[in-house]
């Protein structure tokens, strides 16, 4: 069995939604991040349990929860949460950006379960259910264009409460040639550029010293000076086989 | 005339994206986050430009721009970051995370253009559609369930990419209640108490005690505190109406 974590306290409440695919949709997002509990609170029927759009996810939407109210879907949290797009609203709650809201969704998740609620895709969250809020968290969206899809909006808001703001690079910062490599590279294009013409033996020195800033400028990585040593021979020796004939 | 922002710059790239719900889906979180390039490489033809899902998005559908390939489609692009879930393939690029990545992609956007590709809702993006990107992103999604829709992919990287780390909490600060305030509240929640017969007059000085510490423990917001102390005089009043009778 599944070890439980602090990401099973988090419980995402779906407040009338109409839409199966967006319900679908939220159950994937829940579980693409690692989240386990779906509510679905609606006083009339939705035939969402077979969406489709739950790839991946159809344990988790089969297994959602159904509430006729709001206060019954929140009952075992210590903090509720809505989430809003901010219109035609005055707010009674205190508002929060995701980015600040959801540090304190995952502080409270470390040691008691926390009601995510997101409203209707046409009015979003009634006042009604507002009441029901410790306060309110916004996506930071552009003022031009507030209202996003449900199903976004959810993955969105979940991958801010999995994100790692003390990410390292997680690269491994590839090691540059070393001047012998960049060398004996530079040496085989100055013979290419000689033997195809761009370049004679009567170029000023400068020439061959624009050449040698010109691969320098490239930031060539170790693991590749081989191989561009390799394109340049083989060059090499097809413009010295061509003299031949 | 809308004056054009580093935001503007960034192209949004799917690769033979097969759902045009998915395509619309792009469209609206491009939109809502601010963003305004929608570019489309599909060598077979997929009806999207009246997707319904690009729900407040469709000039922005209208006007994404369709190519043949991806070398086209990110010509113009100084960086070109593929996307992928890791599936089932050795990886030839570095990969970093979105939160890593994202930060480069806001440096780069910050004096040039840059793509970010999406693949096919079936497969991602292929060998051949890697070759063409500087390097590869993933969103941290957890391994038992790693591939997103397109749609909520799509929107988590632009959130990513518009957040602010450094948002102050934008709450106003509730101030709390004056003990003055706290103190009125407790005596006229004791004189509730005394009257309703919760206590009566022979209760110990410690009882009164407890009660000041449990008024104290709720942290009354000072706007609250006028709501508070004239529900219990109501209370009050309505004791005495009640030993009159």
């Amino acid at each position: 069995m599944r070890v439980l974590t602090e990401l099973d306290r988090l419980r995402v409440v779906l407040v009338a939604a109409r839409n199966p695919l967006n319900i679908g949709a939220a159950a994937r997002a829940i579980s693409n991040f690692g989240f386990s509990c779906l509510r679905v609170v609606n006083p009339y029927e939705v035939a969402f349990r077979e969406a489709r759009s739950a790839v991946g996810a159809s344990a988790l939407l089969a297994s959602a929860e159904e509430y006729m109210n709001v206060a019954e879907a929140v009952a075992d949290c210590t903090m509720v949460v809505g989430t809003t797009a901010l219109r035609h609203r005055e707010l009674q709650h205190p508002l929060r950006r995701l980015e600040d809201g959801g540090r304190l969704i995952r502080k409270r998740l470390a040691s008691s379960r926390v009601a995510l609620l997101f409203g209707s895709e046409k009015v979003g969250l009634s006042n009604e259910d507002l009441s029901h809020c410790h306060w309110l968290m916004r996506i930071p969206t552009c003022q031009e264009h507030i209202s996003m899809n449900l199903g976004q909006a959810v993955a969105v808001c979940l991958y801010e409460l999995v994100r790692d703001a003390k990410i390292p690079s997680q690269v491994v910062k590839q090691e540059n040639a070393t001047a012998g490599e960049v060398e004996r590279i530079t040496a085989a294009l100055l013979e290419v550029l000689l033997l195809s013409g761009y370049l004679h033996s009567g170029s000023a020195a400068s020439t061959k010293e624009k050449v040698r800033r010109l691969v320098r400028r490239l930031s060539l990585p170790s693991s590749d000076s081989k191989v561009w040593l390799g394109i340049l021979r083989q060059i090499v020796w097809k413009c010295r086989q061509g003299g031949l004939n």
